[in-house]
Order: C-alpha cells, then sequence, then structure tokens
C-alpha cells in the first residue's frame, strides 16, 4: 500500500465545487471517477487540503489516496491526465509517508482574488476575474490589509450560515493588494480560512476602496464579531486557490 | 427605417460556430433571438462579416439589421447585452447608411492566432489558445511569412472540402509572427479568407518552425494548388477573428 499526494490545478467555472455531490458535476467526483477506472472500478476514497466552492478554481489544490497499485509516479500522472476532463489538470503526484494528510499537514493556504476594473466587460475573462469597473483608492485598501494580518477572530468576515464548530480565530500571514495590468489582485496567506472568509474581506476591501469603510474600523470589526458590518461576499469567478503549504 | 451596425465580441467555445443552425447555440441564433425580443417576437434577420467556425473566438465581429424602432444608439447596446447570453457582448451600435452591408463594405479582415509553448498544460487557458508545448525557429516563421504576404492562388492553404465558386486569389496585406510571455501570436489581415485559411496556414507555419518545411518553397505550393502539401489544420481555439475593416 503507497500513500501518493497529488497537486492539481481545474478550471472552477463547470463544477458544482470541489466537494462530491450526489447527481452533481464536482472536481473530487471526477478524480475519484478516474482513480476506480484505474483500479478496475475499486472505489477510492481522496482527501483534499479543503474545498472550493462553485465556481472557485485552484491553480494549486491537493489530495491524498492509497492504493496497492504498483505504478511509477510519472505514469500516475499521465493516466490520470489522460482519464481526466480538460478542465481538471495533475501536475504533479509523489509518494508520501502513510502519515501524509493533505488536510491536516497543511500549516498554510493562499488564496488570490483577481478583479478587473476596465469599463467593458470581457467575455473570454468572465470566467476568472470579477469585473469590478470603479475606480479604488488603492492606499486605503493597503492600509486596510495592515489590519488585517495577524491573529484574529474572523467570524465578522465569514459566513453566518457556517455551522460553528470550535474556534473562529485564525492567523492570516500576509494580506496584500497589488496592481496587475487590468485591476488588483488580493493576496491572502494564512494557516486556515472561514467558510467565504475571502470574498467578504475583499467584498469589505472593495468597500474601503470605494471610501464607504475605513481602515481603521477593522479592530472594532473583529472584536463585534457581527457578519453584518462587514462587506458583500463578492462572486466566485475571481477566487483562487493559489498554493497549500507543507513542512518538508 | 434605419440600418444599425453593431460591433461585439464573443467566446466561441461553447458555440457551434457563428452561423444559425436548427437545434444547435451558435452565436446568430442567439442575436437574432435578442432581436426579436426587442422587436415583440417579430423575426430580424442579420449579415456579419462572415462566419467563424465551432470553437473560434471574435475580438470584433461586425454585423448589420434593420429596425423600424425608434431607440438611442446607447440603449440598444444596453437592451441587446441585457438579453444577450454572457458570452456574447455588443461593444458597439450605430446608426449606418441604408447602404451599408457589414459582409460586402468589410475591405479587410484581421485574425489573430495564438499559440503557448509552455511545457504543461495551462486549464484557464484550454478554450483560448493552443497548446503547442515544441521549440520553433521564429526566423524561419518570420521568413515565410514575408513569402505569403501579397496576392496569391491560396488553393494550396484552403480546406479542399470547400466549395469552390469564383477565385482563391486573396491578398495578404500582412503576415506577421511575435512572442508573446508564453508562445507565439500569429497575425494576418487581408482583404478575404478562404475557409480554414488561416488555420492552415498557421500549420504550415509551425512544420516550417520545426523544420519540417522550408520557406522558400512557399511560392512552389502556391502554384501546385494542391491541399495536400500544406501543414494540418491547426484546432479553432487559437484563432480569433480580431477586426474587421470598414472605409470611413
Amino acid at each position: 500500500m503507497a500513500r501518493l499526494k497529488c497537486t492539481m490545478s481545474y478550471d472552477g467555472a463547470h463544477f458544482s465545487g470541489y466537494q462530491i455531490q450526489f447527481g452533481k458535476r464536482t472536481v473530487q467526483g471526477e478524480v475519484e471517477k478516474a482513480l476506480a477506472q484505474i483500479h478496475k472500478g475499486r472505489p477510492i476514497q481522496t482527501a483534499a487540503s479543503g474545498r472550493t466552492d462553485k465556481g472557485v478554481h485552484a491553480k494549486s489544490q491537493v489530495f491524498h489516496f492509497d492504493t496497492s497499485l504498483e505504478i511509477p509516479e510519472p505514469n500516475w500522472q499521465k493516466a490520470l491526465n489522460s482519464l481526466l476532463p480538460d478542465d481538471i489538470y495533475i501536475k504533479c503526484v509523489e509518494r508520501v509517508s502513510d502519515t501524509f494528510h493533505a488536510r491536516f499537514d497543511a500549516f498554510a493556504k493562499e488564496y488570490r482574488y483577481f478583479i478587473r476594473q476596465e469599463t467593458e466587460p470581457d467575455v473570454f475573462l468572465r470566467h476568472y476575474v470579477y469585473h469590478f469597473p470603479y475606480e479604488l483608492d488603492l492606499e486605503a485598501i493597503k492600509t486596510a490589509c495592515r489590519y488585517l494580518e495577524g491573529t484574529h477572530d474572523f467570524t465578522t468576515f465569514s459566513s453566518a450560515k457556517a455551522s460553528v464548530k470550535g474556534s473562529r480565530v485564525r492567523t492570516l500571514y500576509q494580506a496584500r493588494c497589488e496592481q496587475t495590468s487590468d485591476g488588483l489582485a488580493f493576496i491572502f496567506c494564512g494557516d486556515g480560512f472561514l467558510y467565504h472568509m475571502v470574498r467578504i474581506l475583499v467584498g469589505h476591501l472593495l468597500d474601503i476602496g470605494r471610501g464607504e469603510q475605513i481602515p481603521s474600523d477593522i479592530p472594532e470589526l473583529f472584536a463585534k464579531k457581527d457578519r453584518r458590518l462587514a462587506g458583500a461576499t463578492v462572486p466566485p469567478q475571481g477566487l483562487y486557490l493559489w498554493e497549500v503549504f507543507y513542512h518538508e
């Protein structure tokens, strides 16, 4: 028995999210279908670093599974890619120790969110960036990012619908905003993310960029633990799970 | 009665081509459906600068139609975009003279074809660029482009399946190849293009770039008028109708 760690990218546009759901086209569903084919019909379970929502993309998602098949690692990559649909691509397959876990061993994750500020929509980018054709105060956004970094209770900046189990304290190692050729990139690296957290943080930063909220209110917003005080949840198409970090 | 000229972009990935076909999702079909809605169910015919194949994109396609409705031009754009699916976008609506014709008055068209040479496929670009991860001799391709420019019989470089009516002589005002961040862009500007002509020209230029054909054979290939002597037809996803040119 060998445990394999797979790194993949996927275009989330035509999936009902990552997690397997009966009767829906999901990333996990497609991956497990391909794995079952390779294992002559035997079901193979996978565990990913986490889920992504409908319409959210992954530049690098990680999952693991166990197999009794003796296949060299580069052949695993080829076999999977030949069976998977063309909106999923396996970038790398590596043998790992039997105790490795794609979710529990991830010590950090990076998400990126892209907005496009050009006046006219671009049909070729409609699934890949959020069209937000408004002027923004980048300096205010950068100031707000510094308030977000660090260890906080992110209840205000996560979906009120999420079932609460355990702490909502998370550490953002990095919150940044950078200019791109046609808009802005928001970059978040942290030890864990709550449901809708990145999309609500971006929504709030856009409000700050438009002058509807101010950066220095963020500590008070953290303290109040009230989702209604933060900005709207921005749509999924601008969001990418960018990288998952493991030790060694 | 007013004649309106519309400029639009579309993502060809999920269309069975431009031209209306019963039971298929086409660009013309969607546009004429939206126009019929605006005209309370009355069918409105459109005439475009030309067709594009399944999977081929348009950065700028032009069509015209006649209407008896009195609607200001900017409102036409809004009305159409609100009814059209999100893979078609009307960029501009202008009133033109009653004798304007989107096809017959176009004096030149520009097509661009993009290839990506990175080793690994990119799921986000699979519909928008042709993945061709091979080294190419750019200087040989540029030399070949100079042989292609000018007025020639392009029978060798067009689909043998196309029904021949009239001349296959066309003028390429410009044939260029430029490096992009991840591959090459092929740019063709001419007075008219035969069926599959751009995709066969690119296929042949890729053969030249790989050393399988030589630039100085092109005059002889023109003379032989034999499709079998040219390179393969490259796939549609790298091709864009880039601009249609009209006088004034």
